[in-house]
């Protein structure tokens, strides 16, 4: 019992930590409908554990406020009307005091629950509230570099941050075989239902790098016109091109001819030699497309992963978010969780700077519309045996 | 001198005790792009005097902030690069605190100057900084009201708060015969280039209510299906129905089967004796149709001001904002100030609960794209004699 | 009757005849929302008199067919439900054959029923459906303009047609004397309802061009990039530039570095000496400003236009489109014709050489959006006296 | 040398015998992007034979006019600028009659080049040519019907059209047990690059049924509120249902109670035995969800094609567009046919009413945007083991 506790309290600790360097306006702004209000993320993660645990097994609980799960639903449509996702930038109210002392109340409530028995269906509701907080730590990291990182003063969210770190060993290919191949999770330990079914893929051999592109091989493809070139870039990827005029990864900005980017820690010049980070899935493949190669698809990324070093850059794949076989969407609200996400999405593997340990696995499966610039992605080339 | 330093910090002082009431968090939010956030409001009218007074006539000043002039210059386009509007509600830096540094800053330096000689130059300056900052004082009500307004726990900002009164005097109508009349500002004081020439007009008569249109009156129009009946709209009105969806004032909500509207003490059954607030230029006009009257012209407005009770409303005409014969822009950057919005707007008349004292003057023109309905409007009826 | 029967069968005539030079492809399209396909115009021409005429005085007329109310109806909501405007460029049936038969029924039966007694009713009617057709004409031309000068082709409409003039007499300025005048439609003969009342205006003075803007003074506005610079324009036209890319008159290309147009003989350098056409009033507007001049305002324009020649651009003014004093609408839907239109645009005055001369009186009143710039428009200068 | 010659006739002449049934008017518009005008798919087809063929191995060949090459390219970015997509149907010229000249004229070079020598690249070229137009043929029938079809006249397209057919054999379900299978074209004659390489799939089993979804099945869908109920549809399709508010396949109207369709030959009640038609893949999944069931991989489909009965509706699968393995787009121009479309679309397998007797093979990959309604698409459903 006490583990369980331990665990909610690290966790939901963790998630306010994020938040320690932010001013209280950080916490309201929402720039583009794909990035949520730092104080959403803190009170959605609460409504969580409010509405499937709370109600559901906390006979004497009194709900914090009756309007807050309308406001701070997210996609769980079948546990109420949610607010519009645009609008969420404009609700200056409930304040970020407000919401912190709503983590309190619940967090105490859970408190006490969990000092009682605990049973196997609480255990289920608990680790995929304890993942889905540690998924929304991940997009508060985002988020909050997108909100700072698209001010005009540029503010440091931490002056030491390091966003960057170099892979220095030789490169090599990590060849797959022809072969069936096992995937999927198998075995003990939380797992999401899109990692299941454990089954059986056929492969036809690959290799695969055993390091990450870097930002000067990236700096090469941009200086090769590789924007312009409409013949590394899918056909929906030219309107987004057309339409957006995006011509460089997210946060790089040119300054007196020399490529600068905002981290964290704040503007910098670009490390050439460090992995890239920013790009689209669109981008990923229009790069690979220039070097005659490809990106690995999610299968050969998991077989392979054991043989390169992975972890701090969320990998590009060349697979689209499809179910595995076999998949069946869990009962009830928390069945929306996966599922109907499993269209117009590319597969990432890894995990990232801003992963939570237990989400680093190499049956983990990440995805985000192909144009989304602002997760913290990289890229690692495969090629046909 | 001191009379134009008591009045600078009056100014001041009235804008910055209009936010008291606010969290942080409510001077962030910029919920559609006519609204802009409490925060910038702040700021921008800071700017103004940093940038036409202190810049121009204190010789040591230094600006507070390089990048200031670029955040919070509005339409002020020769004084340099501005920021895309809809994009303010997106700058969570500056803090709120340090606008008010801000604030203080350039109010130590305002004071600082203005403790020494003042020139005729300054003085127009001052003037128009004076003014400029009272019509943000009177933004700065509509924006709040419309963030807090638009929260779906519909916060107060003064419980006490009185936004609505009664006129209970005998209905009546003022009659204007048909004649020469002189219109425009004459005389002393100051007033804004859109009143000048002083000039004659030919009108054909008219008579005016003495009082406004009630919450009630308006109430029957919709009751009516005026909203539904194309005859009483503009063209281009219908088309702003269709895509809006709108059938009710602004901040009305029909709960349980009764009109109820937000107020700034909360939301309360909407008084039917008291004047209608929030509805635009095309709602007036098609309740004036509905009535078989019209709107008055502002020359019959400001011929007949001082035969009836106003004040409290900005009252809709019928007339299209344009600039009065012998209209010349001032020179340089001050000279935008009003010149360019003299297309596809119509004139407002009188002044409201939200605005300064001395801009209470019968010949003061403000001005709204005919859509707009946050502002605390109202409609006075007229006829043909 | 014979009178109105000939008037009739000319009005007719001369609508078909313009459509002569087109392709049947030429009648389908429409480009943007404000260009209706031509089959749309000689369908809605005829509609109008089969509903507004035949339906109300013909006892035995049978419709031509049940969906052509609804196909060709276009503003006169209330005769019907109507077609949303911008999907009338894909109806590809009825044919344009279908068309001209449906023109043909109509025309015999209102040849029937006019050889009989034509009532006052029918009278004014008539009026304004001959009126309405020749508002058509203008139309017509317009939108063929469009349709084939949209073409990367550029079809000639006829190899022979002249579009351009000069104006050689003397430049001079015809002067208006500060006094009250005389504005709107008085004696007898067809009017509309928006030239009335006739009543008095009071003026300041001006004096106003005898001689219109040519292209090649225009040509130099751009030279001095005067689409650049903010200060000649209105806020709502900056947005309109921005958002347009729009930086010369409709029509204009330079080609190697020398301006060319295409007028409806086709492609062509342009006319240095002949008069401007193909402004928006923004572009009016801001050319004026640049000038330090202004635009005339409809009371100057019609006080004045005795004393200079016109009719062959319609030309801007300072003057928002407005009801006049005791302005009321026609009863019914005939009633809908101008009133629903009085916001947001501005008058022009005078007519083109697209006009039929029934409309080329003084007292006309044109109005269009301020950005629109595909009718037959021109710049007359004025300034202060 | 004659058998190609042969096939090239063969294949114009089916192209123009679609398009006889049309009035001119229907050849010209493009009411939605995706919709191309009939004129468009006859020249661009034409400029298919002219470039890639005629300009490349016909020494004497002289273009059919300079600028065609601007307006009929479509997506073949390498081979010169193209007209943006959208403006196609404001194109009136050139004309019908100059498309089929246009037709015709390439038709005699080409006829004149094959009689001599035909090269192993021209034969490749022929091949890509004869299956493009084919493509082309099928996309013209879904382009005519949806002109057509949102006629509010309803014009048939050939009175005694049968788009529809019953399946009146039982119902059963065919097995695919697990193992590897042999997935891709293998052998000879013209297949797409999309279709290769022939390579291994691992499946874990399924049941595929022997009959197509029907319209009453569907119905029944509706009825049950399938449209509202949040839990059977992806994230994205509810923002689909949400901002096109559609709630039934496209062409299904209800009048008076009753379903009805609008089909090649007019508007008509639906047959409920027939299998169902124009939904796109949101719909597919959903209504499987709905029965839970799912859509079939396109590799189960595939393996299990030799055991029932298709041919008549592109059918849905669960399978994202991807490359295969080993993938490689072919050199230049030709080259951008297939790749560039491999993100965000899914496959449908089979071949439908409107399909090229030689594209009916069980390899053949066709592929859509999951929102698309606008081919002839069906549902057959599957279920794991």
């Amino acid at each position: 019992m006490e583990n369980y506790l331990n665990r909610y309290q690290e966790i939901r600790k963790t998630t306010e930590s994020l938040c320690e360097p932010l001013a209280t306006e950080d916490y309201v702004a929402q720039p583009i409908s794909d990035v949520s209000p730092p104080k959403w993320h803190l009170a959605h993660t609460t409504w969580f554990f409010e509405t499937f645990l709370l109600k559901e097994f906390s006979k004497d609980y009194r709900e914090f406020h009756p309007q807050f799960a309308f406001l701070f639903n997210s996609y769980y449509v079948s546990a109420g009307e949610r607010m519009l996702r645009p609008n969420r930038g404009n609700m200056t109210r409930p304040t970020v005091e407000e919401i912190y002392q709503y983590r309190k109340y619940v967090d105490v409530a859970v408190g006490e629950l969990l000092s009682h028995i605990i049973t196997d269906e609480m255990k289920n509701i608990l680790e995929i509230g304890f993942n889905h907080e540690q998924q929304h730590q991940e997009l508060l990291f985002y988020d909050i570099k997108y909100i700072l990182g698209h001010n005009p003063l540029f503010p440091a969210y931490d002056k030491d941050f390091e966003e960057y770190f170099t892979e220095d060993w030789e490169h090599d290919w990590v060849q797959i075989n022809k072969g069936n191949y096992k995937i999927g999770f198998e075995g003990k330990g939380f797992s999401f239902d899109n990692e299941h079914n454990y089954h059986e893929v056929h492969l036809e051999g690959a290799k695969i790098s055993n390091r990450l592109v870097t930002n000067g091989e990236y700096a090469e493809f941009i200086e090769a016109k590789g924007y312009e070139k409409h013949e590394y870039w899918h056909s929906d990827a030219r309107a987004w091109l057309e339409e957006t005029e995006i011509s460089a990864p997210l946060y790089w900005h040119k300054i007196e001819g020399n490529w600068h980017y905002y981290t964290l820690a704040g503007l910098k010049p670009i490390n050439k030699d460090a992995p890239l980070m920013h790009i689209s899935f669109y981008e990923a493949y229009a790069f690979a497309e220039w070097k005659g190669m490809r990106l690995p698809t999610e299968f050969e990324w998991e077989t392979a992963a054991n043989l390169f070093d992975w972890g701090k850059r969320w990998e590009h794949t060349g697979s689209a978010y499809l179910p595995y076989p076999g998949y069946t969407k869990p009962a009830g609200a928390i069945g929306e969780y996966n599922g109907k996400f499993m269209v117009n999405q590319m597969v990432m593997r890894g995990s990232s700077r801003a992963t939570s340990s237990n989400h680093s696995r190499k049956t983990y499966r990440n995805f985000f519309h192909p144009h989304l610039q602002w997760h913290f992605s990289g890229i690692r080339l495969a090629k046909d045996l």
